[in-house]
């Protein structure tokens, strides 16, 4: 029954209904509430009585009183001194909109690098590792959370990691995270109660790596990378006492750090009580000889190694690890702790199902075959439409650099610009080196193409349909 | 079958077996990894030619080989220039041990606050949702994170908030988080943008939150809080431009923020361009009345409210949201971004299926009950073993504040301390007041009993177990 009232203000239409299942109450209270929020009823204006309102709503004049009184403890309403009811001054609200969304951009065939395939989720096994971890997981891990991660978890990834990639892995120095951000987040944080105050990155390298140490207030240098890898004398010369890396498929370049430059590396964070940072991202995959192990392995003291699900499985899931040296390992938890709190259980245990019983060993290697596929697609499909175009990086993972043959002396950046641009108005998602490197430096013009999310088909058609972009003119 | 060799060092035992399922040279390379790290096999020691070594364990000399090269291009061996293979000189790590576990507490009926029922966590209905949302979630969803949040859950959040807590929400400005920590740290984060430099917090109040604001680098102030909540006339002496608050049930005193302090509190943002943040922590089990309203529904451009599945559901989920003031949500949204990418895409879609169905409707009517007989058995425990215990903040949620009759005239610390390390003794779980006072300041003795997580005879046990302490010698 809805009424209409004429106060100070504009009309106001409370509405409540009985055949509504929501309590009359809630109703009264919650329309009022909104009345006043949206200025329909405005500040100092005086309510009916109950009792009249009640008389014209037709309910009963204690639900009004209650209701009253309930907006008068939420700060809605003031009564002051056994006079009237009214719109108390702090309860208008200006309108609060919805900011207006981003542009959609209608890709089709989308390059994008660091997307595994995810049509290859496997929802099924991952849904029964999830039911189970529900099911069976005793009550008190519901409620307090390690900040190190679950102690099985810790157990079953250390054990997977020794054998895997070589690891040096320690359950106790082992902390889960939720991802590779929040792992070097977490690293960082440690490293900073040590006294280091500026981090090395590889350059060209993952540019939002590097705004997660500026939003810590760390000063970041950028060191090159060659065809061996990152130049470990470069290093050496910056005042830097850590450095992130991407040891065993350099991103985005490809290339591996040479055994000299790894010894060099090591010589180098021992000399200087320096921390390396290995993001351990997409090693498993390798195509040219058996996955190198991982750099933590051979100086675990030296190195912490960040590493995650997203390539394996998927970026949702958010759930990555540390593995620390022993001297860090206690404040990576602690700052974990402060971050929050630990990582979700559930999904852990989960995890550590899907390790345990095997499904991650043979969904891993599915993926081998299947991306090793699509990297064969994506040879074959430039051989084909832009043989002039080189490809480097495909020793593993899914992605590559394709060095653009522009011949033309053109800076790199405008003239990679003009191709993901021509490529976007033919619905292809296209992405360039330049986003990788440090501040103004320009270097040749390069695609970095992710190829892990497409089929062969896409892929050969994405190439065919930006392949003149890519040729000289 | 075991071979044994002595070189120049220590006699090294490798042992490599047909009958595992592993392949004969991951077994190799693993063995060898594992000796040089352990220190059996040390720096420049040489290794056997490949040939003697494949000799010595039946294995084809290629496999040897293709094993050294791996080892080498991970950094394990040297070769120099046509010589042997030897033991890098960076390879030895010294032993790599567990931290020391933390002692045991064997406590059996356990008063810690904040820890919800566990037993009552919806098992079956969670791991439905998650399945569910395993799989339906389209294929997209699982790579691309939306740093605000899933888009379905954050409509269905708003809803809810808007009709349970009369929030003014809006799921352009809602950010879904990993829980509180992370939900005030986004927020702290987003402020000091702004300029703020101070933060205060109610005291008494949780000194982890205090802790988060401590690790950003701002500066910490606490107000005092009395019958009526925080005193607002003492904030506004402050120069803090953000204040932590829990209005609808003080954590941890149990006290509702008074309406005029509701009017002072937004009159103090708004006129000093200030912040408020609502923790909005257990409003929904109250038990005198409905659950009173957010305090962001009155002022939502100057409140941001941070709520929670902790208590409704299990702090294992790790799930929360951020009701953000327009003007600061893209900055949270972008600090998220920063912190971990974006919270689980399938356990965010399973809350919002919970909240649908209404599921976590009923969960929490069915949780408000629970509670009420477990804050009776409490009250009528106390009333029986310790009529001189004086209990406060029952209005909601799910613990107390029991003021000790000492009246001994001793500062707060000591005897509460011997009352909790006394009960400890009877593996009964206590909790002080003092933990949640600032710096050195000193109250009346009293102790914080959650009761969510014990049972109706568990209290009564617990309360008499420990009765004597609490009453006055």
């Amino acid at each position: 029954m809805p009424i209409e009232w004429t106060g100070s203000g504009p009309e106001l239409l409370l509405n409540v209904d009985r055949n509504r299942p929501e309590p009359l109450r809630d109703q009264l209270e919650r329309a009022l509430r909104e009345s006043i929020r949206a200025g329909r009823l405005s500040t100092g204006e005086r309510l009916p009585s109950s009792r009249a309102l009640a008389r014209d709503l037709g309910i009963s004049r204690g639900l009004v009183t209650e209701c009253y009184a309930q907006l008068q403890a939420e700060g809605y309403l003031v009564t002051q001194g056994g006079s009237a009811t009214r719109v108390a001054a702090t309860a208008q609200v200006s309108s609060v909109g919805l900011p207006p969304s981003p542009p959609t951009e209608p890709v089709r065939i989308d390059f994008r690098p660091g997307i595994p395939d995810l049509s290859s989720f496997p929802r099924e096994q991952w849904s029964r590792a999830l039911r189970r971890a529900c099911r069976e997981a005793p009550s008190d891990l519901l409620g307090s959370l390690d900040p190190y991660g679950d102690p099985t978890l810790r157990e079953v990834l250390a054990a997977y990691l020794r054998r895997v990639r070589g690891a040096a892995a320690d359950p106790g120095h082992t902390v889960v995270c939720a991802g590779y951000a929040q792992g070097l987040h977490l690293v960082l944080r440690a490293l900073m109660d040590g006294g280091v105050r500026t981090v090395a990155f590889e350059d060209p390298g993952d540019p939002d790596q590097r705004a997660i140490a500026e939003m810590l207030g760390l000063g970041v240098v950028g060191v090159p990378v060659d065809e061996g890898g990152v130049d470990v004398e470069a290093l050496a010369a910056t005042d830097a006492r850590a450095v992130v890396l991407t040891p065993t498929h350099q991103s985005p370049t490809g290339v591996l750090l040479a055994p000299d430059r790894r010894q060099a590396l090591i010589a180098w964070a021992t000399t200087r009580n320096a921390t390396v940072i290995e993001d351990d991202y997409d090693a498993e995959f390798r195509y040219d000889r058996a996955p190198v192990g991982a750099l933590q392995g051979l100086a675990p003291h030296q190195v912490a190694l960040v590493g995650s699900v997203s390539k394996s499985l998927a970026p949702a899931l958010r759930l990555g690890w540390i593995l620390s040296p022993p001297h860090l390992a206690a404040a990576v938890a602690h700052y974990k702790q402060l971050l929050d709190r630990g990582s979700p259980v559930i999904d852990q245990l989960a995890l550590a199902d899907l390790l345990e019983s095997g499904h991650y060993d043979r969904h891993l290697r599915h993926m081998r075959q299947r991306y090793a596929a699509r990297r064969t697609a994506l040879v074959e499909a430039m051989r084909r439409y832009a043989p002039d175009v080189e490809l480097s990086g495909l020793a593993a993972g899914f992605h590559t650099v394709a060095r653009l043959p522009t011949g033309t002396g053109e800076a790199a950046d405008p003239a990679e610009q003009a191709v993901i641009a021509a490529g976007r108005q033919r619905s292809v998602g296209l992405y360039g080196m330049s986003a990788y490197l440090f501040g103004s430096r320009r270097g040749p013009a390069q695609l970095v193409l992710g190829f892990g999310n497409l089929t062969p088909a896409a892929i050969a058609e994405g190439v065919e349909t930006v392949a003149d972009l890519l040729q000289p003119r």
